[in-house]
């Protein structure tokens, strides 16, 4: 028998308490021994849990009680929840937490605590919610060099672009049925804006590449300003626009890590990834493109790598299974701009063709781009690929032309 | 150190000394102690081999030599295969192999003895090549009720339908060019017949549901009748056709498990799986669909599998990290012909509206589908969803009409 707490009984907090319950005789054949849930953290009273006893709105309950071997956060965000982490770390617990920011922000800090304690720290539905994707890139970077990673990473963001290039739904009608559905959040400025996005890359790219990379260091972007016209325009060059976090190792031993709205071909793996769906695409030098799809959030998905983890904790209680990365550094990921990028341009202007050749002076011959019915001061343009600076310096010189649309074109 | 053997100097067997050989430091790192290889059996010679010296083309060499404690199978086929892992095993070695074939006949006995005598029996790579999917699937179902597994697991056949669809070439010469490109054996019969998908959802079906599933005890159809007339037929209901291997959990404890060229939906995630690669879904109640996508064969994709087994063994070397499954029984995996499907019927036949009568006489309304072009002597029909049995005796009772293909449709 091993006991545990579940910190926090939100969405995924319950939905953990529920799979326990409901799966119980074969986890704990799985694992070895019977899970049991000693103690749950939430503020709330829950009269009508199962477990409505065994609540407790007192972290000390949990920290201080030394039958607890395993604790589960599920709290979300940095306060209280780095705090309470580190604490039962320190406590000598072994920690599973589906908390993005946690890791992604402190991940190198508790990894190491966890090592020095000889505990298991895992985070499994941290990324990709139920879809197993940190466990299967630590096994594929067993026997390879894996080069890029590059993924789908936010199910409301892609629900959205979805209905742009399926239903030709305009953004903020797309964010409105998100919302209903409850695919969005109120406030949905973390996912529309990249920062989920963001929070997920870095984990993967600490993992993938060994040293952590934080969230401040990604430049970031959202799909606030894609329109319906940027759809159209990069289904003319046969691909779609996809909220994309990419990770990539450099010659020089930096990463090139971004998050972005880009152009993938449609025959790509991940543009095909629809709806609330996430894609992770791993490249290795041995093992080629591996893919790795399913839902990526939602309670009872990542209630199930939650508890995937907690079983694996206790088959390995006393011979912790770790993941590792090293701390970070600064100059470790490479400025952006730096980066050669071939970009899709869109301007507003009243002389298309001077434009043109304006921007083709400063980078080299462009493809110009044509959609039906295009207003007549319309011009797009994609740019070679050249270092990402370039291309703002050569925007920056134009007088005469607007610029409506700046979006990467990525070959995944 | 730990000292293991390769047995078997093939494709995959190189491809492992290679990878071995390459990334020699990170391996060690990896698996906690540095990996030598002492012996590797072939009876051809290698002399240009780094490893020259260390061949051998006596078995008992390697079994009689107690220092080596893991030793790596990549012979292929049942004979001498089985023989030597057994009694590898039963020497107190830890196995590791890639053969689909020694899994899927005696995966159960193997693993038996593995367990019995506190050793690793792993095979990640007689799966999906370098696509992680044995552990991640174990990892689904820690916390799932897994209840199907589907996929698209033979690269070979997988090219020659892709060319068939994309390109409209007809199967002789898909399958030439598939040769000549060696994605293709001299004798191709193992691959086209669906004897190797055979195997590996053999084995995908045993770990998820427990309990061995023999070949034998499967319906294999290959893609040898598959015409382009029939990949016509598939895209005008909006499918294509793909060789699938799935296995389901009946409400009585018993599986459906059959090997077959389907038609899948345009829109599935294993639509998209083209060329070589291959596609593996799995559907849990917690998790929802999940896919694992990449190259399902090839030398270092591959190799790569199994040297990421040979480091878990490395890792857990006294202190087994077992999959398992039970022994198999009779009747365990139910009569194909009494399970519900729907099928696309295509017959040559003077009175199509006559067949078409007599066929819903029998099955009730089916879906007449048309093409451009048609010959005006064929009829193809999409069934209503029944037990396979009643569709074989409806066309048994035709008279006047000859069945020229039969393609089952499936929801995937």
């Amino acid at each position: 028998m091993i006991k545990i707490a579940v910190m926090g009984h939100g969405v995924v907090g319950s939905g953990v308490v529920e799979v326990l319950l409901k799966n119980g005789s074969k986890i704990a054949q799985k694992a070895g021994q019977p899970v049991e849930i000693k103690k749950i953290l939430d503020i709330r009273k829950f009269p009508d849990s199962p477990l409505a006893e065994r609540f407790t709105d007192n972290f000390e309950d949990i920290v201080n009680d030394s039958e607890i071997e395993i604790v589960v956060e599920t709290i979300g965000g940095l306060k209280p929840a780095y705090d309470f982490v580190k604490r039962c770390l320190l406590a000598g617990k072994s920690v599973v937490t589906s908390n993005k920011e946690l890791v992604a922000e402190k991940g190198d800090e508790l990894l190491k605590i966890a090592r020095e304690k000889n505990l298991n720290f895992l985070f499994e539905a941290s990324v990709g919610g139920g879809i197993p994707i940190l466990r299967p890139l630590d096994q594929c970077l067993a026997a390879n060099q894996v080069y890029e990673i590059a993924g789908i990473l936010n199910g409301t963001t892609n629900f959205v672009l979805t209905k742009m290039i399926r239903d030709g739904v305009p953004f903020e009608d797309a964010l409105e049925l998100a919302q209903k559905n409850g695919y969005a959040e109120r406030d949905p400025s973390a996912d529309i804006q990249g920062h989920d996005v963001c929070r997920k890359i870095c984990i993967l790219a600490s993992l993938a590449f060994g040293k952590h990379v934080y969230p401040r260091q990604v430049h970031t972007e959202g799909i606030q300003n894609i329109t319906l016209d940027d759809v159209k325009y990069a289904s003319a060059i046969g691909g779609v626009i996809k909220l994309i976090g990419r990770a990539s190792k450099r010659e020089d031993g930096r990463l090139d890590c971004i998050v972005a709205p880009m152009i993938i071909p449609e025959t790509s793996q991940l543009a095909d990834v629809n709806d609330v769906f996430n894609g992770i695409l791993v490249r290795g030098d041995a093992i080629g493109d591996v893919v790795f799809y399913g839902q990526g959030a939602g309670k009872l998905p990542t209630a199930s790598a939650v508890v995937a983890d907690i079983i694996d904790e206790a088959k390995h209680i006393s011979r912790p299974k770790i993941l590792n990365w090293e701390p970070g550094e600064e100059g470790y990921v490479a400025d952006y701009l730096q980066n050669p990028v071939s970009v899709m341009l869109r301007f507003k202007c009243s002389d298309a063709s001077a434009v043109q050749s304006l921007v083709e002076g400063q980078l080299g011959k462009c493809e110009r781009v044509v959609v039906k019915n295009a207003p007549q001061d319309e011009l797009a343009l994609v740019t070679p690929t050249v270092e990402e600076y370039k291309i703002h310096q050569a925007v920056g010189l134009l007088a005469g032309a607007k610029l409506v649309s700046f979006i990467r074109i990525a070959e995944l």
